[in-house]
């Protein structure tokens, strides 16, 4: 990765807004989820509008020749402003990216995972060049406040990531990566809004939410499966780069719930200030790590030649 | 590519219908899109329950554990039956995929050979494995057959494909591929039926089909366009497996409007018997080119040492 830029909307949301929204007290709000002020988008700030601000900011603020980028890959939850339309063809036509291949990937809040993943396989030895992720997502729009049982959908927040990726220098490499899929909780969060299922159905009016189909009693075996797949990828990716958890400088971590954080914190035995997430800003879809990662990267916490390990629910790797 | 099955909806629709449906003369409808008798979903038949029968049926005919894939990728134009939503985790749970990643990749109509393109880097000689792709889509459902300017838009059909690959045998290699996009042409097609712009403006009534923003006077310069990338990535292609036209005994070819694909033809000097493509089935979205290339491998149309070329708007590759 040799860039990264990030765009967050004006507007947010505080703890006390989100308490006052959903009903739910502040102080149980803070357990589950720590403080908030998230960023949420206004009516006007689509997922495209965002996504072409932070790659605006990305090309303004590094040398980017755009006539030579192979791939523009947009990886989100999968939200656009339209459907059967390419959000990445259209930001192609925007910076003038002639020779660029386009196309869109889904993979919830572990997009951009997935897009490094796929990056690092089509960009190698055989075939070097440049790509262009675009991550951009406004979850924020979907969330009913007042109806929300699972407490860590009230943290979702809006945003777009733009990260410039190249094999031709050896800046921010990807080492290994690692992931998994358990498609047994595919059901528990889905958006009828927009699907063939609603439009068949033509039931619209009832569906403008995200709906949360997580029973008491799966609860439990939910979190263990989401955390024991979550360790799984993280000591997966470890080992295969040949590395111990002492040699990893932070641990990047998406916005999860404080549940989910803390196991993690507890079977890698990593001390609190070693792990980096979004905090304050809330669980920004796909959007989590890049910011922290050029957090990271811009307050110069990270050198030549240190190791941190990136993960979202889901998956990891690690760069040097 | 070591096998492929698909499925399509029983219902169709003949070019008389479409004649009726649209108001169009039939012999101008023949005259573009050449005989059809389109399959067609039926309400209950949605992109999900399509991509299920496809792969329950390649698993039916043919021996493999479904344990050791690696990855499951749904490639399709990305309307599925909800949002927010993994079809490719649901089939995951279906068919006890229990160790592999799974994600979407949205491309419209060439959403094949952009997953093709992809399994292609991402399982090489230092990771091999195994990939169920699927592709399905139904775009009948989308086109408002009364107002329909384009006519290659009431070609549209439904189905599905699913494609086992691994880098195990050398069976139906992949040996280049090409791909190429313009974004200036991002807007024509659009459905803003599930999209947040149509979201924020809560005007869901008008927006239930595709729309088709293509100018008389941009016409002429966008199938300029269109023709010119098709031919440019098949001879790239072609170049790049080190071969020449006469060497391809197959171009199977997405089933794109009659002047696509004559200026193909007379671009490449091909003999009209060598071009494959979905025919009376019309446009069947990313599903068209694996339909035909099973129906070819189904017919011992091509043996070992053969090469074909397969192509959609956007793309090319062969395997021998």
């Amino acid at each position: 990765m040799q860039a990264i830029e990030y765009i967050l909307p004006d507007s947010n949301k505080t703890l006390e807004d989100i308490s006052l929204l959903s009903s739910i007290d502040k102080e149980v709000l803070y357990g589950s989820l720590g403080d908030l002020k998230i960023p949420v988008s206004s009516d006007a700030e689509t997922p495209f509008t965002l996504a072409t601000q932070a790659v605006l900011k990305l090309l303004k603020s590094n040398c980017i020749d755009t006539k030579k980028l192979d791939y523009i890959i947009y990886a989100s939850s999968g939200v656009n402003d339209y459907q059967i339309w390419s959000p990445a063809a259209k930001i192609q036509k925007i910076i003038n990216a002639d020779n660029a291949f386009c196309f869109e990937i889904s993979n919830g809040c572990n997009a951009f995972m997935a897009a490094l993943h796929l990056v690092n396989g089509i960009l190698n030895i055989e075939n070097p060049g440049s790509a262009l992720l675009i991550m951009s997502d406004t979850l924020s729009k979907f969330i009913d406040y007042s109806e929300t049982e699972n407490l860590h959908l009230l943290s979702f927040s809006d945003g777009a990531d733009a990260v410039y990726i190249d094999n031709y220098s050896n800046k921010n490499l990807l080492i290994s990566s690692a992931l998994v899929t358990d498609g047994a909780y595919s059901d528990v969060v889905k958006l009828s809004y927009g699907g063939v299922f609603e439009y068949n159905a033509e039931k619209k009016s009832n569906s403008k939410y995200m709906s949360v189909n997580l029973p008491d009693e799966s609860r439990e075996s939910f979190y263990k499966t989401l955390i024991n797949n979550y360790i799984h990828v993280i000591e997966k990716c470890i080992v295969e780069a040949k590395l111990k958890t002492e040699n990893i400088k932070y641990f990047l971590l998406g916005r999860n719930s404080q549940k989910v954080l803390d196991a993690v914190f507890k079977y890698f035995l990593v001390s609190p200030d070693k792990i980096l997430t979004t905090q304050l800003l809330g669980h920004v879809g796909s959007i989590d790590v890049a910011i922290t990662l050029k957090i990271c990267l811009k307050k110069s916490l990270v050198h030549s030649g240190d190791y941190v390990l990136i993960a979202s629910t889901g998956s990891g790797y690690q760069r040097n």
